[in-house]
């Protein structure tokens, strides 16, 4: 049981780091597509993801045509602050490709038109707030799916 | 609808900034328990949380001790990589208090002792992690939270 955990283009190493150690927390594969933000050997992504960086089942793409060529067919969920549906009405599934946009400005446009009603958001309840931590958000989502799993099994 | 979300002795700015900017997202409360790990006008706690820290409604006590006796009477739970029950098996109520330890040794021992069928983990899918940082555990629990609440609620 797992889920892979996309990142497109993100920028701030401490998240990396800190998603990698989630990816490994939760049994989950880590897919990383180019331009990062940073260098991947950049001190602060081992920082984050502590000694559990090198443990960690990560893949590197060079961009975001690379990632789909090399994962077509794959079950694929959007996440952006301009989601349509709530996070908690995604029917997980076992090894779903669970794809993030960057830290400044999210998902590409051209990703988030073409696939809408697979776009979904986390529910925000202040008016002050546009969006949550990367690695925060990506937490949400992945227990939520493992909780989600768990659940449909019993 | 909210919670409120306590760090006992936090250690690392920028998780707390992290954190405050989920307070305000998930409509909860941010209660500071001291000694901090940093100073709270230190600029990495701002700029983590970004321009919404003044937004936080935030509360600071001085010792756990100061922290138990402004709130007499609540509703804790507690949350360690030691608890024995799973942090989906709370039975989540509006206002309760999600109490978490310290990132480098996580609650202190008599709290955990003196609580132990209050205290709560977040299950780890792999032999090589201990644990996850801090601000994405709040982050789960916090939204676990809201789910539970919503789907009584209906």
């Amino acid at each position: 049981m797992g889920f892979n955990i996309v990142l497109i283009e993100p920028e701030i190493p401490m998240n990396t780091g800190n998603i990698g150690r989630l990816s490994l927390a939760s049994g989950s594969k880590l897919h990383l597509v180019k331009p990062f933000g940073f260098e991947l050997d950049d001190k602060r992504v081992k920082r984050a993801g502590l000694d559990y960086w090198k443990h960690v089942s990560l893949f590197i793409y060079e961009s975001i045509d690379d990632f789909y060529a090399k994962n077509e067919g794959g079950n694929f969920a959007y996440f952006s602050s301009h989601g349509t549906y709530d996070y908690c009405a995604i029917d997980y599934k076992d090894d779903m490709f669970l794809i993030f946009g960057k830290e400044s400005s999210g998902l590409p446009e051209s990703i988030v038109t073409e696939n809408a009603d697979l776009v979904y958001n986390i529910p925000i309840y202040s008016p002050h707030i546009r969006s949550l931590n990367l690695a925060n958000a990506v937490s949400i989502v992945v227990y939520e799916g493992i909780r989600n799993l768990k659940t449909n099994i019993r």
